[in-house]
């Protein structure tokens, strides 16, 4: 994206928040038509739309907000003014006084006599900026005390829905008294509003946390720790199933494995960097015999280590190592959600260290590998954001080596061109030692997720002294390539459990093939298909609960299993299968073996 | 084995001390007559043999003690006889300053002032039980203070040799005066002594250290710690082979894969009883926000909390999580060795949740897996050793469940007859949760390792709250059975590196084929082939070093690759090859097609 296009985004984005902040006090005037005696506290801009803190005479209930909604829908067509109004500071404590808008005086109090308050920037916008004069905003009835800009007339408001009634304290503090928040969305067209709301929907169906319980993927226990998943026996078919593809994919790509233990002593991070900069992030530490440990919060500094265990040849370059390390960061609890924000990361890790010279060629792999990935996994839309050193120069935020800065994000450049992978630059947000690339995604339903970093070394090998002997007999230092395509197992998980809604192509069910033995006389016959089945590597399950055929079929298709054979006579004999498929009305009509061959072929080729 | 067996074992074993001991007498006689300024130490019996620290009047050499050695075979032969002398302390300490035996003198003193001395139980076995009267054993010449008991003459020594010569401070403090120890190993007959000798040099060929070393297996960093391996690529190709294998296998017998953290709430460990108990093994705390986490050193108990994670029916048992998991204990710094005891433990760890009348179906089939792996490693000499109760009863020591002991223990036995493995019965030995046994095996030099535990657990199921809803509709509690028959990683390939002296079967071998090319107009056409290798999933590396053949092939050799092939011309104009097979002095000569089929079915069957 060039300045030009990310110029037109932000004008784009801003038209959208005066029309939601527009929306908002379309709402509030409504409430007030309602409401006579409603106090009115502040009423921002928020993703997808707004909020307005009211203080109701009495607490409303859902219904109440569904008559607001369409009161401020009527309004809207009343094509009513946007008036803007000045007045003096004292002018305007009047003007709320006499209306007994509590909140708004409380506002425009702090205001004058501190000459700021102490609310949020979101508060703030509101306000003129001079602590003399403010100004108002004038629709039908509706007066309220807001910097503005607001759209002329209520006809530019598109499609909006007031979606959910939550409590607020005024100013966030609960020593104050509660006000009721009403949250709205607000889209250009109905089109978008339903697209959103639809998303909504599907992102509540979706829940990577209600799906991981439904379908037994994993938990978490307190006595464990928060944000420390416990993976059951079908979340670990997934991470076993993910990991075969990364180390199928990593071995056609020339990399080798690795192993390093879970903690280092603080010398290692210590030389690393990571050590005090990135201490927050880490677990505590542990102490004993003079010696002090640390859980590892990333992978780097062990395979730095083995990279050095002994002296390398130009020849040996590249030199990739992988490994899923399981590393540990210690995030806040609040901050902890599900599998996508967790304490324990097992990661998609690799450190790829290669010359100058065979950077690109190395970085175009790294690539190929995202867009097999992505194709794998049905994903369609993503983006990679490049993000370089600052325009103006490295400073003391960046190492110092301009030379090799400007060399490889031109060759990053080259190779997200010629892999024909739509990026963006961003200016000032490499890391210290390098550029990056953040890779965006967006799952099946429109979210966006950041599935993984790129980081380019050319700081630490220096720190680690990790050195090759060149053709020419001189000591030469690597450059380092981060990378981790499969992100952690948690959040690609937690992704997929989202993207594919739980129904996961046939490769990564937990249970590939269900039999429903029609009757006690059938089982025994039902768990010899079942073993025959399992020798093939088919994961299968015989359901022989003393529930009925019926019963057992819908635990089935809640469980979301690709194939669901009833096994009566006819199964046993021989005869033709019926088979029925997750997601199709029509069953399957076909022989055991076919349906075999069916089976072991989508699941060999990851369908 | 019975308590009759038992009983003669421990009386051979006796015999064998007080010929060992005897034989350090007359060493030291022999010393006396080359040296007789020498003063003497303490001369205990060690494993396989003895020591004796003595302080000459200038430090010896090899050469030194080769003529010691020669001298004590002299006077064997001479058939001294071993008189037993009694004296008051006080006659013993005249006795002995008249010699100039100060350290004699030193310990004596010692007893008769404080009643007994600092020393350890090795030392003390030199003194009588009484302080007032002391005994003597005269040798020829040379007399000993000694408890005793001894041979009758020399002539009852077997075969013997002095093996080496290292410092030793005078009670092990530093601050004392440096002796020199003299090591000694003594069997009853020659052909033993030689065996011990063979299997000694065997030992340090086969030192998994160095092995470990050369073909790049492992490594230690001071900056990571102390016990914490770091496993290079040829190691993780070790690791993940096994793991391949006890997954194919844990797969056929029915357990199904979780995993879990290696980290837990303190909570967690107060539960399962480790703490406090077994604290001085773990890891030191890590303390934040008034949590307190511990780095896990066995993973039952995370175990536990899968199979507490929902409510369980009988129809579910057996339930059998089985896991890699990796741990951490916190051994002495002077303990750690190798791969053999480290501080970071990759476990073959599996727990079976079980009614009482599935047990000794399901302890069999862990017993087979055994034999299934004794096979597959060529053990052929093992023996399991089953720990009980205490014959007096339960005490305080044992749970308390006399019943389940009886039954499980009667069990575990019938297991073992019908499992045809050798086995033998220790009283008062069980964990104080159940009986377990300790699986102990013998390298193919003789060297003996505890391999495993299986362990029984009647205790901690009713700790963390296990149970399962029985077909009567009441709430019972499980046992549990904590199982690795593949050990840790670190324990196993320890002892596979010197079991197959590194020369791993092909299906383990890092590098399974190695290609030479003949010179640099044959590296492409090599390289072609390496991809054909690969592609079939043979691990194959081409040599394209700048050296000669015949140094290439060399390298290849040592470092124990089961195939190497020379490609020049011939073998890529598809003539027949010639095929270096490691250990086998005759090459094979085959089609290139012949020897892909060849080792592929070598490699798919683990031969």
């Amino acid at each position: 994206m060039n300045k030009e296009q990310r110029k037109s985004l932000d004008e784009a984005q801003m038209k959208l928040e005066i029309m939601r902040h527009s929306c908002a006090h379309l709402v509030a005037a409504a409430i007030q038509a309602l409401y006579p005696e409603a106090k009115f506290g502040v009423g921002p801009v928020v993703e997808n739309g707004f909020y307005y803190d009211v203080e109701f005479p009495e607490t409303i209930n859902e219904e109440a907000l569904q008559e607001i909604e369409k009161k401020a829908k009527h309004l809207v067509k009343q094509n009513l003014k946007f008036e803007r109004i000045e007045m003096s500071i004292d002018e305007a404590i009047k003007f709320f006084s006499d209306k007994n808008q509590t909140y708004k005086v409380l506002l425009l109090n702090d205001l004058k006599e501190r000459g700021t308050t102490k609310m949020s920037t979101e508060e703030l916008q509101h306000f003129g900026e001079s602590v003399k004069n403010v100004s108002l905003y004038k629709t039908g009835e509706f007066v309220d005390l807001c910097r503005g800009p607001h759209i002329e007339t209520s006809k530019e408001i598109g499609a909006f829905k007031l979606t959910k009634l939550a409590g607020a304290y005024w100013r966030g503090d609960e020593k104050n008294s509660q006000l009721q928040r009403i949250y709205g969305v607000c889209f250009t067209s109905e089109e978008e509003l339903n697209n959103y709301l639809k998303m909504l929907e599907e992102i509540e169906k979706r829940d990577h946390r209600k799906l991981g319980r439904d379908l037994d993927i994993y938990s978490f226990d307190d006595e464990v720790g928060s944000g420390l998943p416990l993976w059951h026996p079908n979340g670990v078919i997934l991470i076993e199933e993910i990991e075969k593809l990364a180390k199928e994919k990593e071995y056609e790509f020339g990399y080798c494995r690795v192993q390093t233990p879970h903690i280092a002593k603080q010398e290692l991070y210590l030389r690393s960097g990571h050590l005090p900069y990135y201490k927050d992030s880490m677990f505590p530490p542990m102490e004993m015999d003079k010696e002090i440990y640390y859980l590892k919060a990333m992978n780097c500094p062990h395979h730095h280590k083995i990279f050095s265990s002994k002296k390398r040849s130009y020849r040996e370059l590249p030199i990739r190592y992988a490994e899923y390390g399981h590393c540990y960061r210690y995030e806040d609890s609040g901050a902890l959600f599900g599998l996508m924000r967790v304490r324990s990361l097992s990661m998609n890790d690799a450190h790829i260290y290669c010359t100058e010279e065979q950077f690109e060629e190395e970085f175009i792999k790294v690539l190929d590998l995202y867009k097999f990935y992505f194709e794998l996994f049905g994903i369609t839309k993503y983006q990679m954001r490049l993000s370089k050193h600052a325009e103006e120069g490295l400073g003391k935020k960046y190492v110092d080596n301009e030379r090799l800065w400007l060399k490889t994000e031109e060759q990053v450049r080259n190779a997200l061109i010629k892999s024909g992978l739509p990026f963006v630059e961003v200016e000032n947000e490499a890391a210290f030692y390098g550029p990056k690339i953040d890779v965006e995604i967006w799952s099946v339903i429109g979210r966006e997720f950041t599935l993984a970093t790129n980081q380019l070394d050319f700081a630490v090998p220096e720190r680690f002294n990790l050195t090759y002997i060149d053709k020419d007999g001189t000591e030469k230092t690597p450059i380092c390539i981060h990378r981790a395509p499969l992100s952690t197992h948690e959040r690609l998980i937690g992704f997929l459990l989202e993207h594919y809604a739980g129904a996961f192509p046939i490769w990564l069910s937990p249970v590939q093939v269900q039999f429903v033995p029609v009757s006690e006389k059938h089982v025994s016959g039902t768990r010899e298909l079942e073993n025959e089945f399992k020798n093939l590597k088919i994961r299968t399950v015989v359901d022989d609960a003393d529930e009925t055929v019926g019963k057992k079929v819908k635990k089935a298709v809640t469980q979301k299993i690709p194939y669901i054979v009833v096994v009566g006579d006819n199964e046993l004999n021989g005869e033709d299968w019926t088979i029925r498929v997750r997601g199709q009305e029509e069953q399957l009509k076909m022989s055991k073996n076919d349906f075999l061959e069916k089976i072991t072929k989508e699941i060999a080729e990851r369908i």
